[in-house]
């Protein structure tokens, strides 16, 4: 198992952040490691709204539904409760059926973790592969080309 | 908010064994109170998979799903990594489209929580209050005049 | 189990908003009830945070935490994923170990759910109940009192 | 990202079975993604307590804890409610400091989800790198060596 490495990027990458709370920590006084999943979901879901895209609405207008096909993820340091983590994002490849992204978790400029995600589209009903519609196709594309930065979205 | 007394009750409860993992601790190094609910609630669903109710297939054949409506819970003692802790169950009320349980979560003797929870049944797609099948209600009410002990599963 | 209403008051409460993302939702199509008491605690939090508490280095500085003694929780609506779901917190009472909260859920208007919770103060290695400090004891005491209204947080 | 491979194998991997209650789940009616790495570390905790190995003992008695490294995860099919899963797991190297895991989740014989995870050893207090106890290594390096079959353990 290789060592993760985001790629360089000229652009700043979408950013979104999160609070460590109490149902994100264990017993080992640290953020759990199945939770990071939900922090980089949160960036993706926030990333999408902000291109546009409510999932909800996807599907329930289109029968579509993203699903998460593989990740690969470091962790590098571990979060507390009270911290503040950042998760910027960029998006490594968009095709029609899928997406990848780059994915790091950072408190100020220290990384704790970063992943690789592969997201893919399916019919909710079917969960067969199913190719997004043109527009979102087109808008994914853009970003990899050259990667934007939307204003960083502040929760809720 | 007044303490919540469990029933007294002459016949021996459903008993479910749950075992305490990371991923159910905080920092605090204890069980995180909301995870709980999910061990009453896993109860719950080895009490009506034992009763014969598979939940996907209620929603699947006959459009039901159960929900909680109510939920009182005192957290006595705390559970911490690698506990077994107990799940005793007991039907106070069953009515056509609610039921009310009686939980306490045990390590050995000692009581960690107890709880009393109203789930009410629901049409999955309008969210309004169902009535049960007859025959479901018939199986909850013979429980509750007499409360029944069926082996204590064990998992899986 | 009687309905839980929560008290009239003439301050407006303290505010917290929550985004509802696919880690909160279950097959239901709805937020999952367990992860309602992780929506209010994260408003409790935040609501300390405002009054100039952080919880980690409570325990680190003070030897203290709070955990949630009793709490009583009925469910209204449901939630489903992407909703912007505002908690409100009043202060009920606050005593030298312990304070309890009313806590509502809501998408704008709609009440999804409300709680009342009492959180005890104990020590963290004993877990033992353990008296807050003075000024923290002082300070909650005077928001039942006058139930003050500080700016609704944003996260992060 | 390439696709992961669970290596051949001549011997029996260690099973661990799970249920799939609401908890698991999410909207999209399958479980979420992030909870497959709560099942494969339950089957890693089962694997240690059948090793003789209990986590809170071993950060109470030596001050050392497991925490994941790397974990890199394919989802191949979605496992939904009320599915028992199965979770393979095999020992592909064990180190002084860290160990490496190969874990499968199937439903009878399809295969939901596989994952290589990098646990490493760490002291409790610093998080530092820090080796296992002679005698932990030993058997770890045993069961890579011949990866025995331990009669699959039953919850609780």
């Amino acid at each position: 198992m290789s060592t993760i490495t985001p790629p360089a990027s000229s652009g700043r990458p979408f950013t979104w952040t999160v609070r460590v709370y109490y149902e994100d920590t264990d017993t080992g006084g640290i953020v759990y490691y199945a939770n990071y999943l939900k922090f980089f979901e949160r960036a993706r879901t926030e990333w999408l709204r902000a291109a546009g895209v409510e999932q909800r609405r996807l599907a329930e207008r289109f029968g579509l539904q993203f699903v998460v096909a593989q990740i690969a993820c470091e962790y590098v340091q571990p979060a507390r409760l009270d911290d503040l983590v950042e998760i910027d994002l960029r998006v490594r490849r968009a095709g029609r059926v899928s997406i990848v992204f780059d994915q790091t978790a950072r408190r100020g400029a220290d990384v704790l973790a970063h992943a690789t995600v592969k997201a893919g589209c399916i019919d909710t009903r079917s969960f067969a592969p199913s190719p997004m519609p043109d527009d979102l196709v087109a808008a994914f594309r853009t970003l990899v080309e050259a990667p934007r930065a939307p204003q960083p979205l502040r929760a809720p």
